[in-house]
């Protein structure tokens, strides 16, 4: 639908990225200096109930935008808040609100700069965020090359943990607040020493498949996709007796950036990120092939990371059939069944 | 409430306004270069009924942004758009929504940047702008001084005439489709030569109101309200049996532009308007009182601008009672009741 309805508009002259190209828009503004902006705002996740903690909605809308800014390496400028607040919201619920907002922007070292409010029948609170990219050197979606490294700037899978809890634990165990930060400081290396970057607030494999995309080339990881999941994401999977790899195809991913470095900048860019005190993990080879390896001897380890995107928009955005929907889907690829030895 | 809410908020060092002080937010961006950022949502318009029509929507969600880029004299960048869709909008309405704004975009030569798209239980068109102002010279609400001359960057009353139209005559007659342009080329020249700019998107008397409030001065005119009126408002007007300053009063304003320009600035200004085919109108002079005053002779032509700025929220946004409430209201003050001769 995205795609549809933005096919209609021409682009800017000063435009840098094509649609999608990019996490934020990129507008030159000459002089050496480009514009990133951006723009998101929690509907659905209020909708479902998957937010409903007036602080961390304040904090999740500000974060939001500013991880497209951390994913093209720009310093923020500011925010302008969007807000539709209904008239019955009590004072105690609008204070946090704000304060949640207040806080995210301060961990950030950013600001709010204006915005627009509005009464409306249901809440929602987004943002657009602006971001200035100094000295030339811009990173996009779009632009890895074969022998490049893939990078994450830290472990993955919280984000759909907590919505595991919150949707599937919720009697049982209170979720904790999801609080994730952008990573702004790290964007800003990796845009200096990338090829391309995308944050996973989609989730891990659905920015995979994004990459795969964008760029017709493909990933060779060096572990399984266990080893990339955070320590506390494994607990959780443990106790719930479900597989970890889960909490990667979920859509609602985390505020990390996914990136590639090409070799000749992979020293210096390691070497920076150590001086911030930052370990990025270094997790795949950029391939020719457009297609995603972990290493296994099913059929040489292939999966499909397009049929793990889809699956939730498949399941009609309903977390009880997605659910079943994984639970069904292998996690290698079977292109020939015939050998198929389970 | 948008005041309680930003002031949790501590401003940014870059920003050049103070709260409420603009009519788009204006960052330093260092190297004489200045951004003007902004964003509106069309809610309540849409939820009252005032715009049904998907191409007007689309139409005035870009030109409300972009009439606020207009009033700091800032050269549009591009937009973002928020687009909160019901799931059982038409192909068509869809299609007209686009339609509406590639148009707006056209006409005033800027772009859709990219967006945000969320389903939503009821559609909502917001976007964020975005303006450069170069060269250092900016312009806010707030900088009038005693003397300067207000102008205006041509009639007013259309928008509050679409309203009145939309609201009261539905039924006898179709209301003409409302399709305002932001006064960009003017609102540069209006940068570079003036002391203080706001535009009349919240109507007249209102942006009146906030220039006497933020500025702790007054405005004597030299027509009466009337004189101040588009031909096509004061037509409605006489058919209608209402009095024409009723059009100057309600918060459906129009894109208009209301600046002052210092007296020594005053035929430089109106040359270059000149040279671009523009006649701005000329109002009224800055007085150091914070009134306001229209040529009469009850009270000096004494009018409060305040009082009629409020009706609207004091009707509780009710078309029905606002009407009543503008019949009840004499339009110059009578401080003195035992001098009222009526």
């Amino acid at each position: 639908m995205l795609r549809h309805i933005a096919s209609n508009f021409p682009r800017s002259p000063q435009e840098l990225n094509a649609l999608l190209e990019s996490d934020a828009e990129l507008v030159s503004l000459g002089r050496g200096m480009t514009l990133a902006i951006t723009a998101d705002t929690i509907v659905e996740e209020i909708e479902t109930g998957l937010y409903a903690d007036p602080f961390q909605i304040g904090w999740i809308a500000v974060m939001a935008n500013l991880s497209d800014l951390a994913a093209v390496g720009a310093r923020p400028l500011g925010l302008v808040l969007i807000e539709h607040l209904p008239t019955d919201l009590s004072a105690a619920f609008l204070e946090a609100l704000q304060r949640g907002i207040a806080e995210a922007c301060l961990a950030a070292e950013t600001y709010v700069l204006g915005g627009d409010t509005n009464t409306s029948s249901s809440l929602q609170i987004g943002a657009a965020a602006v971001g200035l990219i100094e000295g030339g050197k811009i990173i996009m979606r779009r632009g890895l090359h074969p022998g490049d490294k893939l990078f994450a700037s830290s472990y993955f899978g919280e984000g759909n943990a907590y919505a595991f809890s919150r949707f599937f634990e919720r009697d049982s165990t209170p979720a904790p607040l999801y609080q994730p930060r952008a990573r702004l400081r790290e964007g800003v290396l990796v845009r200096q020493y990338g090829s391309a970057c995308i944050d996973t607030s989609d989730g891990f494999f659905p920015a995979l498949a994004n990459l795969i995309e964008l760029n017709d080339k493909g990933f060779s990881f060096r572990s399984s996709p266990e080893e990339l999941i955070s320590e506390a994401t494994s607990a959780l999977a443990r106790e719930a007796g479900i597989p970890a790899w889960f909490f990667l195809a979920g859509p609602h991913g985390e505020f990390e950036l996914l990136f590639t470095i090409p070799r000749d900048q992979e020293a210096a860019f390691l070497r920076a990120a150590g001086a911030i005190g930052w370990e990025p993990l270094q997790l795949a080879t950029v391939i020719e092939a457009p297609e995603l390896y972990f290493p296994g001897s099913e059929n040489s380890g292939k999966v499909d990371p397009f049929l793990i995107a889809n699956l939730f928009s498949e399941s009609g955005g309903q977390p009880a059939s997605y659910f079943v929907k994984l639970r069904q889907t292998e996690f290698y690829e079977n292109q020939d069944q015939s050998s198929k030895t389970e």
